[in-house]
């Protein structure tokens, strides 16, 4: 009699939970260009799932910022040029030490310039790209449905961690859907930037890319599920997540985890 | 016998009810070009409102952004060079698409090159100029007395929103002042931005200037009140002002009014 | 019989006390040129303890805001090109004024460009260096012992505030150390910036800037102390310690510091 197969999926709140700690364990740094909105609570973010955040911009030195960290993280939400150079200049220090590196390309779908540098950057080999549905149509040409989302992958030889009330995630051979969360997610700025700066920190604690990007997504939709348990409204949710993501132990985890 | 009259600022509370329940279901983007402080609370203002925040600076797409923009916010907060650049494409892209803006020119009486600057972009028809006292005074050469305010509205084809204990609000024929509001508000940074922020919001969803800044400034009054009864200080009316406005009801908000 | 010495140390708590009083009387401005990440926290710390922030970083208006000025704190934390020539305009304008002034060397131990900066502030007199032992380490070329620092503050003409899980506030000839604060302090980013703004508020009202920098520390420790008290994590800390800044009277300050 044959073992029934387990789905990649069914793995991933066991692993999250495994990640949570190493983050703990490991402090990896994980270097953030991202934009001027997001830097605070992406920092604060990072620092409560046991990480150090760095976030300059200054071309001088952000080639040895980026090559002594852990992961980096390039997001266009606010992009003036100096975080265009940044960004070039940090993802070839990342390329040059094999850092795994995450694009989250916030409001692709506003702007053509912001469009093209985009998809430069998406040749560039990013682990992960992190985004929400209007961002994947405007990248893809077309609705992220299963089969695009694989099929842009398997393209792109990139992990796709789409954001939504289920959070998709794609690598072109595996998907998982990680359905917590919370409606107050999308009533707090920047909630979908740090997420993709907590995509970042697993990656520098975990090879398998896909396995990173529904761990980070998975952990902070159930921190986001407890802190909406807590929260009266948006200032009190934002609060309360960052509370939540530094109290999350792996029995809430694992239980509360919505993967499939 | 003739109706006694009613005065345009007996209607503000019921046209401000009407207008966040317009912001609630038409969720306008707003553009904001504000200083970095004062970003991350803006937006959660006016997400908390039920809007939505863009503030990207950068001169290739800002253009863009604005065009798709229901309304423009200009800060002048910290103003370094490309926000300045920043400032004029977003004023000129504005004007071209007949989307209303907003001037909230902070601190211009510290430095002359501000007010040179203000004054350029005064004459670039903002539709509300939102102010306090002294930068008031530092504009228009003397203290905002009523006649003042409705002088100077009148001169420049603004509406004014003048910030203080009581809010006036004048457009040159109308005025009104708003008494609401919380000594706490002036303990948390970039209250009057995001203040100015959410007046911008208004004018997407009501055409006539004085009405959207009467109650706009009524709203965030009333919610500042709200969140002064719960919070222990700074750090958690900053919080509670979030919560308080997502929560606004109509009844509640009538009721707290203090127009007049 | 001879008078038992008083140590200066013992003298700090009821310093402290009488400063927090002249900053809520006085409301000294303080100018900031700060990282990004940092400056809303900064300005809400400030605000909380009675004091005026102001931040811009434009190269044209710098000088009369730094002018104008009671202090200035320079923080290297996102070093972009602007903040460079900010912080040189504003550090020559401060001189010219003999407004006191902070430097925080943020992370000045990961990048060389970084190392050459601060070493060329500090040879512009600033009044206190506000650190961390890996900082103090990578400007010193040691560890941060007592006679290190001591001999780094006399070398240098200028007073240490070293921060960690006790601070060592030395300026050559005498020391303190400040074990108030509490665990959540590293779990809140820009934490240590906005102690530096604070030692830069008590500069503004005490010439002694050993004084300033120790009872600076300890007002930021103390609310930190009263913070964790009643925090669940660093979300409602960070907001926990603003409320805990508001509130702190003299008597609690005195009773709960620990100064040595």
């Amino acid at each position: 009699m044959r073992k029934p197969q387990v789905l990649p999926s069914e793995e991933v709140p066991q692993t999250a939970a495994v990640l949570l700690d190493s983050l703990r364990a490991r402090s990896p740094r994980v270097h953030c260009i991202t934009n001027s909105v997001a830097q605070n609570f992406t920092a604060n973010v990072l620092l409560a799932a046991g990480c150090v955040p760095s976030m300059t911009l200054s071309s001088e030195e952000i080639g040895d910022f980026v090559a002594g960290a852990h992961a980096l993280l390039v997001n266009l939400g606010t992009f003036d040029c100096e975080r265009r150079t940044a960004a070039e200049r940090a993802v070839e220090a990342a390329r040059r030490g094999t850092i795994p590196w995450v694009l989250d390309p916030v409001f692709v779908d506003r702007a053509p310039a912001r469009a093209t540098f985009a998809n430069l950057l998406i040749g560039r080999a990013p682990k992960v790209l992190r985004l929400n549905r209007a961002e994947f149509a405007a990248l893809a040409g077309g609705e992220p449905t299963e089969s695009a989302l694989a099929a842009y992958a398997r393209g792109h030889g990139v992990t796709i961690g789409l954001s939504g009330a289920t959070d998709w995630i794609a690598d072109g051979e595996r998907l998982a859907t990680v359905a917590n969360g919370h409606v107050l997610m999308a009533k707090v700025t920047a909630m979908g930037c740090a997420a993709s700066a907590l995509v970042a920190a697993c990656l520098a604690v975990e090879p398998d890319t896909w396995r990173a990007t529904a761990s980070a997504l998975t952990i902070i939709g159930v921190a986001g599920e407890l802190a909406g348990a807590r929260a009266e409204g948006p200032g009190s949710f934002a609060v309360a997540i960052l509370d939540a993501l530094h109290k999350l132990d792996a029995p809430t985890l694992i239980v509360q985890a919505k993967v499939t």
